[in-house]
């Protein structure tokens, strides 16, 4: 039950890095040569997931809809652990801005245990659903 | 602490089996003679809970707005212990489809330790509202 | 860890107390010159707190869209400890009614240890949007 408390902290400080713009912090959530996949694309490694994170800020920040404010709220946490020092994670977001729900979704995680943290080997975040008009159909449409 | 850990797992592990329909999973959450209550109708023992979620399954997947989808939200939990043995617990759920909020609401439970685990004697889902034309007001009015 | 678990029970504590109208209770998760702000007024110490909750729970009872039953979803709970007695904390919640989601924003807290339990120190609720027509959008207005 430790470690399912550690990688709730873990997807906690992620939400909080995302949700508050610090993109170095949250690629440091990763392995070195960790892999961060969504429906706008995919980043393996930090440097590359500190520059794709830096983007879609700059897209939100640009949304026309004031949208620039979002707030991942994380629910229903599903861990399991393959072996002691790896885990397995199932959990749902609804991300939401100043206008309301805007998307929503699954992530779906691999991560490993580094000393007491644990760390993403892999985090894919598949958008399942959005309200009308809003940033995320936007991005979408974009392709950014 | 220990306790209302591995209670969040079971919570969590409804869901999940929920989610993805896996109705006998599901139902191995309860005790034997657990009882599963709902505004849709209640089942007892884990043989007629699997057929009330097989049930509840073949709606959502009928459903002509496309939430075959579904995704419970859940937060809020708050847990007391009568014994050391026996634990009662609130919490609220939010059901998302691709469209959106669905319907929203409260369990209900009453669990006891079986070993390290934690199982449903009683689960109450209490819909205390639903969005205009979800599959959950199709359900209402269908007594289905 | 286990001061996370402690300070999520505190959470859940707070959202039961206010979500059942138990405003001296909720009162009483405060130290005893605890502060609570909020976008409609301010409180210090918990005599001042029980009457500000007993306030909003009049107002809720009154809303003319039958939002009288309202339900704090609180997620991605993020803590940090400053010393080992002390601790901060931020959290998201969604306020649902029977007509959806009325209104959502962020909690920011600071805690103190006592005993086996965290006490607020001071808990700032921030609303960041709410729904056209919602019960906190009335409150807004009427500056209650």
């Amino acid at each position: 039950m430790e470690a399912r408390a550690a990688i709730q902290h873990t997807f906690a400080s992620y939400v909080r890095c995302a949700d508050t713009g610090r993109s170095a912090d949250l690629a440091a959530l990763f392995a070195e040569d960790g892999v961060l996949r969504t429906d706008a694309g995919e980043a393996t490694g930090r440097a590359a997931i500190t520059a794709f994170l830096e983007d879609a800020k700059r897209s939100l920040a640009a949304d026309p809809r004031g949208a620039g404010r979002i707030r991942h709220h994380v629910s229903s946490v599903y861990v399991t652990f393959p072996t002691p020092d790896e885990a397995r994670a199932t959990s749902y977001f609804l991300a939401v801005t100043a206008a309301g729900p805007d998307h929503w979704g699954r992530y779906r995680d691999r991560l490993a245990r580094v000393g007491d943290e644990w760390r993403f080997i892999e985090r894919v975040a598949a958008v399942e659903g959005h309200a009308p008009g809003s940033w995320a159909e936007t991005r979408t449409r974009t392709g950014g």
